[in-house]
């Protein structure tokens, strides 16, 4: 029997008592025979107290000490875990992740991992040790802690897992699968079995947090197994893997929303070359994403342009492009933060065409107009009025499987 | 101008408040035009707590996985002050045992230093920077977490300062100095302004509890001025240091005290050879520290032998006693923990005779019966009644001040 990663979010390590739960699960892995890695997010809530603690301190952390800072709540609950399941008679170790050693590149609160060391782990591997490794942190080149971003131990376990040639990485949360839809929005909302990486992908770029994009992008890259499951149940599960025949018969795996969405629109801009270079070059120097982007057709020389940022970002992007504006001779700038953004996801579309169509006139028929699109092979995501988000998801989610 | 470390305790950086306070006197030292290295302790009860969830995860928590746990104080605490200085323009670093890389031995717990590597603290040093470096905390050669026991700050930074060659080590503390005795106890104790390596080490080990008495061992053996000084005022602050002709003039220095303190006798047993090993061989097994020790002279081919214990570990003592008296043949095993020792330190009690005789009849004189005697050449212990702990120290303080 080969190995299995397991990962545990922060509602599952949240007090000694979900620990114990945690070791019971680990310990049931290693008695069915394999070798086991679990890896852990802090306790629910501390990542948060620590960077409050760090914003307290100053209103621009170093980033190189709050990564340091924000890294302890990893160090906590593997050492817990640790201590739990020694104390059950398992050999148990934990490694944080400069004793592994997790190598990354030094971009500070959203590193990459270069590289993994496997020679400590397997080593306590074959002692039979059940390997407790610290989620989202890693070491620079020059020893620095460095943190993976939001969700980084779900890539932490992707990792462990390829380097190590895991036979699957199982993905414990707080639900008990990949849904079709959020089940607090629609009621009809039902959980997947099977989803592809890249409907995994496009599902967690597209809003839903079950997994972080990038541990999507390392699973499909390395064709790791992940499986979604519960920490509190056994039912239920989802496998995340490659596309398969199966899967290119549904149409649709899910729709997901994004109210964390605003809309800025520079009107009637002189359409000279380099304009759209202009805009966006001071946005990207400060750090602000820009997701959807769209350009009207140029009338009598002039255009419009209207792109998507996250709210929080909306007040600063605002500022940037109007003196952006001003320079290139643009009207004004409008913004519009009451908004989102529904998307629908699915392999299927690939070979079933007018699925956009189709998802254009659902909406229509209820009266939602469409702002923005934007489209990939196998995504199609709309900017609505937020107001209709939950109509939009419902009616779509019917649409899902009443696709003709 | 040289070196100067500085060591807070976590009463000095018990939030980010005080953290800044620890700032500033960080920066007055580097505007002064010294390099400077602070060493901290984690947040004053932040140590506790840990160990605390470690104890509610398992009742003997496996010592690595402890260590490792109850070193994250100190990253949260070196972190913050890092942020707070780089916010306020000093370029500063932090650094935790394993960065450093402080190296020590692999026991668990009370861990000591085997070598500092200096290299990357004098490269930051080199750059400007303050470099702040977790106190309490190393890593063995195979990169597993150790610390240093209770007050290892202390230790640290003492080691950091004489592997770097620094001016001096400043040791900010809760209180302003060393006093002659405690000064809750005794209204006349007075601080220090000066006091030898040997009597700081006697008072540290003799109940003291402002400096760990491995510090003070390092400090004298690296001749490593060191200040013990307030975090909240500027008056004040002892030096400890090397003897001095002035030093010897006084005959006491001090006078401490431990309540922390059980007295067992075993009684009646057949003198043979090889008894006190029997007797404590299965204590030490069992990590159990005993202090002072007394066997009678025989008598008619029996002895009695008494010896303390921490108050903690009297019940496990005991026990464990009671089990080899039977096998030697004692009467019976008595236990009595209602015992306190007071202690007199001093280098003059070397050049003076008949300070131990002072010392019991102005104890006699009060009526205060001597369970136990112990002495070293500058230190006189004795065991007596705790309720008499307080009456000891006053009358023994006025004998400092009079001591012929």
């Amino acid at each position: 029997m080969g190995l299995v990663v397991q990962k545990f979010g922060g509602t599952s390590v949240a007090n000694v008592e979900k620990i114990r739960n945690v070791a019971t699960r680990a310990i049931r892995e290693k008695n069915a025979g394999h070798d086991v890695i679990v890896v852990l997010s802090a306790m629910a809530g501390e990542t948060n107290r620590l960077i409050d603690l760090a914003h307290s301190a100053a209103e621009s952390p170093d980033e190189r000490e709050y990564d340091s800072l924000i890294s302890t709540g990893e160090q906590v609950t593997i050492t817990l875990l640790s201590i739990v399941l020694n104390s059950m008679g398992y050999r148990a170790r934990s490694f944080l992740g400069f004793q592994v050693k997790i190598l990354t590149d030094t971009a500070y609160k959203k590193a990459r991992i270069s590289m993994i060391d496997t020679l400590a782990i397997e080593q306590e591997l074959k002692k039979g040790s059940i390997v407790v490794v610290a989620g989202f942190q890693g070491v620079d080149e020059e020893n620095n802690i460095t943190t993976l971003g939001r969700g980084g131990s779900d890539t932490s376990a992707v990792a462990l897992a390829a380097a190590l040639h895991a036979e699957r990485c199982d993905i414990y949360t707080d639900v008990d699968g990949v849904y079709t839809t959020d089940p607090n929005v629609c009621a009809k909302a039902r959980r997947l079995d099977k989803i592809s990486y890249d409907e995994m992908l496009e599902m967690a770029m597209t809003g839903a947090k079950v997994l972080q994009p990038r541990s999507v992008e390392m699973a499909k890259k390395y064709d790791v197994p992940v499986y979604v499951k519960s920490s509190f149940t056994d039912a239920g599960g989802t496998l995340v893997t490659k596309e398969d025949k199966e899967m290119e018969r549904e149409i649709l795996s899910g729709i997901t929303y994004d109210r964390d969405q605003a809309k800025i629109t520079v009107v009637h801009i002189p359409d000279k070359p380099g304009i759209a270079a202009s805009l966006f070059t001071p946005l990207s120097e400060r750090n602000i994403s820009v997701d959807m982007i769209i350009q009207n057709a140029s009338s009598q020389g002039f255009t419009d342009l209207t792109f998507t940022v996250s709210k929080k970002d909306m007040k600063e992007a605002q500022k940037c492009v109007e003196a952006t504006a001003k320079d290139i001779g643009a009207q004004k700038v409008e913004v519009d933060d009451d908004v989102a953004k529904v998307s629908i996801i699915g392999v299927g579309m690939v070979s079933h065409s007018g699925v956009a169509a189709k998802m254009f006139k659902t909406m229509a028929d209820e009266g939602i107009n469409i702002m923005m699109i934007s489209t990939s092979e196998i995504k199609i995501s709309c900017v609505i009025q937020r107001k209709y988000t939950e109509l939009a998801i419902t009616v779509l989610h019917l649409f899902l499987h009443r696709p003709d």
